[in-house]
């Protein structure tokens, strides 16, 4: 990974991921949108919705890596308690955002922005919205913390929003091959002799379980792109020598 | 959550989540797994095949945590250094374990238990074998560490193995309702008064969004099975009061 390239963590927030009662969605969309920018996620914390566990991991993290997202809590519930959570995190008072709370009021009939909706329009102060195309409820930016909703879709047309105004770093290449009805144990050797001949390229090796076959895939990630080609080709010869077919390439879903 | 439960954390490890190439399957198969015998997941970190990343988070939370699960990095290739790393972070040599070695050693033919693969017979010395129906290579336990592939079908297999041996709580009571039609905001203020009343229930409230209708669904849960019980039934009264048909149990899917 370059120097140049901004670390990114998320933080999942919410009990239901941890009792398993919901399949987390979020993760697999954000990891992406942020390789496309260049902003690699290192960490991803599921934490419950305890205030303890909020304010301590955001402050943890917000010092360890350039960006931090989250995602969940921003309801208006009684367990919606990420924004005020962000608010101690940062030490700064958790108030009236004017901004949010007049897009709010207005887009509620007359009586129906009651005290429960406010909450979504009270936010850490100093806090920039994350407006989005399918919630009246911003998320919001306060220094490098981004807190967005837990529901995918309102969390994707937030990221649709947020992600234009990061700076991000060099794009990560990735080239990939793959093999059928070769085992990991046979290709182990000398792929770790192409890994130590390209040290500024990650090579993973995934085995899959496909109906249409076992195999394993091979992917080389790195900001030189050339260099993840090379250490590709490599892998290709070295499939070949095996006596086994390389295929460019993820293998297809 | 009663004293009694003892707690559990999940590392899984590896870049491919990270990267956004793997979507994780295995977060909700081990959180519902644990919460089955009353050990509840209360956190999870996605961590890179990063050796001081891994020995520094094995570290922390198993000393957090009562039990600390991890997916990932078993296997023969150069990116597989979870167990080596749980060696070090417990301060044990990685070595052979004779009971694994013969067990994975007889699984091949002769010759072809090979360098890469004697590495998935090496693991910290005391560590104790998770054998499993599917692979020849085993996981293992080491204090309160339980290493496990990342492959879902392995995994699972492991879990199958491992969770009868572990004394977990008492099992945590889960009572719903859902409602289509009325939004969190207006539910809100009378489910907060709910949760007061209920200390010792832990109330999410989860909005849906289906092409049948969307809603939202309350799930009330604590090792009291009746107060979760009573909950609910407030809940529905709740929702009976706001003019809408409370609906037992979670949406379907």
């Amino acid at each position: 990974m370059s120097e140049r390239n901004p670390t990114a963590c998320l933080l999942v927030i919410g009990n239901e991921v941890l009792s398993g009662r919901t399949q987390d969605a979020n993760i697999n969309y954000i990891a992406r949108r942020l390789g496309e920018i260049g902003m690699p996620l290192r960490e991803v914390r599921v934490i419950p919705d305890v205030a303890e566990s909020i304010i301590d991991t955001v402050n943890e993290v917000r010092a360890k890596f350039d960006h931090v997202f989250t995602t969940g809590g921003i309801g208006p519930t009684h367990d919606d308690i990420t924004s005020e959570c962000v608010a101690a995190a940062f030490g700064v008072p958790w108030e009236k955002h004017p901004q949010a709370w007049q897009k709010m009021e207005a887009s509620y009939r007359p009586g129906e922005f009651n005290a429960a909706r406010q909450r979504m329009a009270t936010m850490p102060r100093g806090a920039t919205l994350i407006e989005n195309a399918v919630s009246a409820a911003p998320g919001f930016t306060i220094g490098n913390v981004h807190v967005m909703a837990g529901v995918p879709r309102v969390m994707q047309a937030m990221m649709d929003v947020l992600v234009p105004t990061l700076k991000g770093g060099p794009p990560i290449a990735s080239r990939a091959a793959h093999v059928l009805g070769l085992p990991e144990g046979v290709i182990a050797e000398g792929l770790g002799q192409i890994q130590a001949r390209f040290p500024a390229v990650d090579i993973g090796s995934y085995p899959f379980y496909r109906p249409t076959g076992n195999g394993v895939a091979i992917v080389a990630k790195g900001p030189d792109a050339a260099a993840a080609e090379a250490a590709i080709v490599e892998v290709t010869d070295l499939i070949s020598s095996l006596g086994k077919m390389p295929i460019p390439g993820e293998p297809a879903l």
